[in-house]
């Protein structure tokens, strides 16, 4: 297993920048989360100045054996087709995508398919799905590691050409299923709490899949709360979760601003945790959804994310829908005039 | 008093909405806000295909005769000099509408100061700030119509420039008092529910604007639930708020997407509301920020704000700011295929 080395923000220039932040000309604190954002990129990018360039979200596809068990409404033809439809750019992400200046990146980490030629999908297939988790690990511990360095060599890229700030989205009938899992392992909640309607299961529906999460997760002996990230990862997959995972940590690694998404990347953001806590330095949560068990996902990443939209397409769009309001924090501390500049009257210390 | 007719909306194309919404290639009710965003505005503007065009925030800068109590951090003159300040793009709203490509109409509804040529403001100075509330009326009855009036006109003139969303802010120190004033009389909520920090008052200052509110309501004998609404904004002013509220009657006859701003602007749409039930069918809430009671607030109008950003500067900020959602929301049903254009299996009713 890889370690990966993520510095801690370096907190030198805090006093600086918020003392910058106080002098623009505003009540104090009343840009609120804004300030708050200025701060955390100031200290990410270590300049008082920062700035967001390039902005990309990679989007991994992958399909997931335990859809057999009946874990999800979406059916598995639907995550080769929504791969597809999003190279023609039809998509909930890609209207996104376009409206804020993000270039699109599409990955098959490994969906159960073939893709036609011109797609515009990158070639990262570790498998035909994953194996059913209900009676076998989704995947081999030599995976992991290959699919976290894919996800790695993907940041590298686009970094490469200039980005700064990164998101990532998943498309993956039933990997809703993979994400409780995960919470529960790596958190220790318990799986009740975890689970949820995916993309509409109803009620029965959703004892369904809670009955096969609860198979699958007493199959491996595993300890909820105390479970090793990369066994918890191997055991439940998918794969283009755990290549989001090698995804997050590397962008963590050069500075980069992370932007999370839903319940899906959320996991993600907790795995990528479990594997080194400083890459929470560099997330910004873009979206808090209505599946059940986000709201205490993100307690225990202390996470505090921007919008709260009822959104649960996935797909990265509950980060990027976000990223206005993280230009917005950029623009505030580099466009806003100081109360001395402005000539206003500063009425507090 | 003028009367204002506002249409209620249109509802012959509501089934034909749904079914566009429910269509487009996601899970369904999966985008959420979106798509009830979208459903409004395809009824506002009475077509399966929105559009937003030229927005525009009208920002109405005003003084308040009451301010000499201490019911503000903020001194006076900062209105004045904010005001000449957002002529020259240094402020909070400046960056916000360069963003998102925001004309800002800036309008001195009764600054007590004298803009200096150039500045970029135009002149609806209806006085030097308002009277002072805790001993007479703030305005005439004549000056609420007039005010409401020229408010009116403003939105005429960005309406014939092309645009069809628009938003308002305000300018001016001790603004939330009266909106405080306007709150209780008009929707009835005890006054120590409806008074905050405003621009960063402690909690004596809070004590001490409280108990110069509560003197000053009890001073008309108004009979808060049951006060008319043209009597509580001369009573209580100001300039500024009332401009706001003919300006938003009259995007509503219009046709036009209001997006409403923090606490000052949401009790001028509760006021406007109180003229004509039926503008609330066009307004958008960008935003629920920290000042007491301003959930209350939105509460009376059954209104469900798109962000919570803990912003409290006003300027039409926290309706900006919520802009790129609104345009998500347009942009979704526009760009998005439906499953059947998309080549997506859809698995649900």
């Amino acid at each position: 297993m890889k370690t990966y080395d993520i510095k801690p923000l370096d907190r030198t220039l805090e006093a600086s920048l918020t003392n910058k932040i106080n002098c623009l000309t505003k009540p104090k604190g009343s840009l609120g989360r804004l300030e708050s954002l200025a701060l955390q990129i100031g200290l990410i990018q270590h300049t008082l100045s920062p700035s967001l360039r390039n902005p990309a979200n990679i989007l991994f596809g992958g399909d997931h054996g335990a859809i057999t068990e009946g874990i999800s409404l979406s059916p598995k033809e639907v995550t080769l087709q929504q791969m597809i439809h999003f190279g023609r750019g039809g998509a909930g992400i890609n209207f996104m995508c376009r409206q804020h200046g993000f270039r699109l990146v599409l990955v098959d980490a490994g969906v159960d398919g073939d893709f036609p030629a011109g797609s515009g999908v990158i070639d990262m297939k570790m498998g035909r799905g994953t194996r059913n988790y209900l009676h076998e690990a989704a995947m081999g511990a030599d995976e992991v590691d290959l699919a976290m360095s894919r996800g790695a060599s993907l940041v590298d890229m686009v970094h490469a050409e200039g980005c700064n700030v990164v998101s990532f989205g998943e498309m993956g009938s039933g990997n809703t299923g993979s994400s409780s899992l995960w919470m529960h392992m790596l958190g220790g909640v318990d799986l009740p709490l975890c689970v949820g309607a995916g993309a509409g299961l109803d009620a029965p529906g959703i004892a369904r899949k809670l009955d096969v999460l609860t198979r699958s997760a007493a199959r491996t002996g595993l300890v909820p709360g105390n479970a090793d990230v990369y066994r918890v990862m191997a055991e439940y997959g998918g794969y283009e979760m755990v290549m989001a995972v090698g995804a997050m940590l590397r962008a963590a690694q050069l500075s980069m601003v992370i932007l999370v998404d839903g319940f899906i990347m959320s996991a993600c953001m907790l795995a990528a945790s479990h594997v080194n806590r400083n890459v929470l330095d560099y997330a910004v949560f873009g979206h808090v959804g209505d599946e059940a068990g986000h709201k205490r996902l993100l307690d225990l990443m202390d996470a505090r994310p921007l919008l709260a939209l009822d959104l649960r397409l996935g797909e990265g769009t509950g980060a990027v829908c976000a990223y206005p309001i993280v230009e917005s924090a950029v623009r505030m501390i580099n466009e806003m005039d100081s109360f001395v500049a402005g000539e206003v009257t500063k009425y507090f210390d």
